[in-house]
């Protein structure tokens, strides 16, 4: 008989998961490893709300079991150190973000890209090493492998530094790695949600030169004045689109509906890279001429390795880089669940689960 | 009253014109100007027909003026210097690629990227800086620049040197610029025609491993035996593909229709690229997923500036690199012309413009 997540592992767990494909998360007891000699142990404070968690906890991807407790983007203050764990001791703050293992010696893990090992382990919803389930940081507690944990900066307030666990690597690490990090380079981010406002302050952090493009005007105010982007550019308005054609070194593109790429290509300089974050369910329809026509590139990334993580949120420390965040109790996560559908939040939503989520036994 | 073709320079020229987008090519007198102080005049012995000049004399791109003669794969020997020129003297063998001109002052020019220049001037059927129709290779003598003008190597056969001008250096450049050179690689090459065959040799001659992918099982004895190619893949075999997925560091897609891309993006390590240098007209359907979980990249490349022109045919001179090419008479061109359109040629038609094109006068 299969042993239920309350017994498997020896520490008592608390958090709220999904059923079924409702996607409705209510209260759920199971159980954590005990603390392994590379393990960390540590008390979530914050956890933020991805849109990968609405996927995940509808099945939308066809991907999900149940129960499914979501959360990527935790972070939290060490409890319990094992005996081999160095770079971590009690009282830290630190943080995890989408995965949670992988395979550590492959090409990619060899290469600190962990994030593209074929046997990564997503830290939601997915098999550990051992056969159980992981579960995510809508939960009191977290036991992860120190080399999937990286320490939070101590100035920076945790709730805002959440999503920067995923939302921030995500847009970091293909600034980074695209060579889009060096200052006087001109951007473009495309979107301003969880993932594009934060784009926004890493490369403004990094001397860049930022335009915001979103088919909405009325953001145009917060993206210059709050995010501190240099200029905003409306996507349907022909004039000003084309006014700023072949200007951009590079751009991040965060929307994860089906949009239109030839405009956006248009935009780029000769050897310009349009880098895509968000995943489309369809294909995107890639036009080949204007690709070719200035040698241009069209790149995809997702969130980053853990050597990248911890530069990213070393980097966010130096330059006081939070995410603008909304918190919320956690009996709020199924209402959040739908303002986020609506994009009804600015920009990411993260749960006070220290405070919120109690057990009522 | 405009100055006929045939009277608007000093020199005496002829060749073979389209007149009108039935794409028929028939003998044009016309002139060219004189060796100015930078200029390279020379006698042309071949020129290779490319698919562009196809598209050009039908003006299927909607670009065509007429008359118009093709041809940018020309090669000759010097008949003239200009008193400036200091790179070429009387009697070298040179070759003529896709431009004849740009600016030399804009961020392309300057990083020897003249074919990105947004002012580049085609060798045919565009206007020079002085405002006469540029005429290409289907003639008996050019007048050129000096910086738009390569030394062919002595060792080299000039008949199958000629469609390195453009296939060549259009295969060339992505394999260099895009790192794809490094012995040991694995790249892949997607179509075995004009452009394909020259890939896979010059990749071959880089120490790189090479498969060739094509739709024609019947192309693998030669792609093997007579290119050089390591190994051969049907892209409609599910099993081999399958099998080969996630080994390529990189492919040269050299096809120019409608295509699926989802097949060759699997064939891609992580950080893999899939350059395009066949232009389809249509978008092709860009699958963003696979893109993202192995962070690969998907460009577009268009032949090469002029400096890495020149290297490309220096490093064919060295390892004996040509084109195999069917020599046709000039009379022959637009049968020839039929062919291509059915892809019928192993795999480029070179005319022997100096033994057949012969002035009635």
């Amino acid at each position: 008989m299969a042993v239920s997540p309350e017994q498997e592992h020896p520490k008592k767990a608390f958090g709220w998961a999904a059923r079924d494909s409702s996607g409705v998360l209510s209260p759920f007891r199971f159980s954590r490893r005990a603390t392994g000699e590379n393990d960390v142990t540590f008390k979530v404070l914050y956890c933020g709300i991805c849109h990968t968690d609405l996927h995940m906890v509808k099945n939308e991807w066809g991907l999900s079991t149940y129960p499914l407790i979501p959360g990527h983007e935790i972070v939290g203050v060490v409890t319990q150190v094992g005996s081999k764990v160095e770079k971590l001791k009690v009282g830290d703050h630190v943080g995890v973000g989408y995965m949670i293992g992988a395979c550590q010696s492959c090409d990619s893990c060899s290469n600190n890209a962990e994030n593209y090992c074929p046997e990564m382990i997503p830290t939601s919803g997915a098999k550990y090493h051992d056969g159980t389930t992981t579960y995510g940081g809508y939960s009191d507690i977290m036991v992860a492998n120190e080399h999937f944990v990286v320490r939070v900066p101590d100035n920076l307030p945790l709730h805002g530094a959440a999503p920067l666990l995923c939302a921030g690597v995500t847009t970091y690490s293909p600034l980074r790695y695209f060579g889009l990090d060096k200052p006087g380079m001109h951007v473009g981010v495309v979107g301003v949600g969880g993932l594009g406002h934060v784009a926004v302050k890493f490369a403004k952090a990094m001397g860049v030169k930022v335009t915001v493009i979103s088919t909405s005007p009325n953001k145009k105010a917060e993206a210059i004045e709050n995010l501190g982007a240099d200029s905003f550019l409306v996507s349907r308005d022909d004039g000003p689109m084309k006014a700023a054609m072949g200007t951009m070194d590079g751009i991040i593109d965060t929307v994860s509906a089906v949009h239109p790429l030839l405009p956006l290509i248009g935009l780029l300089k000769n050897n310009g890279k349009l880098v895509l974050v968000g995943a489309p369910e369809k294909p995107l329809e890639l036009p080949v001429f204007p690709l070719l026509m200035g040698r241009k590139i069209m790149a995809g990334s997702v969130v980053g390795g853990m050597k990248e993580t911890q530069e990213m949120i070393d980097f966010a420390g130096k330059h006081n880089i939070t995410a603008n965040v909304e918190v919320i109790p956690v009996d709020y996560v199924n209402t959040a669940m739908e303002r986020l559908i609506k994009t009804d939040v600015k920009y990411r939503f993260v749960i006070d689960i220290a405070n919120t989520l109690k057990s009522s036994s």
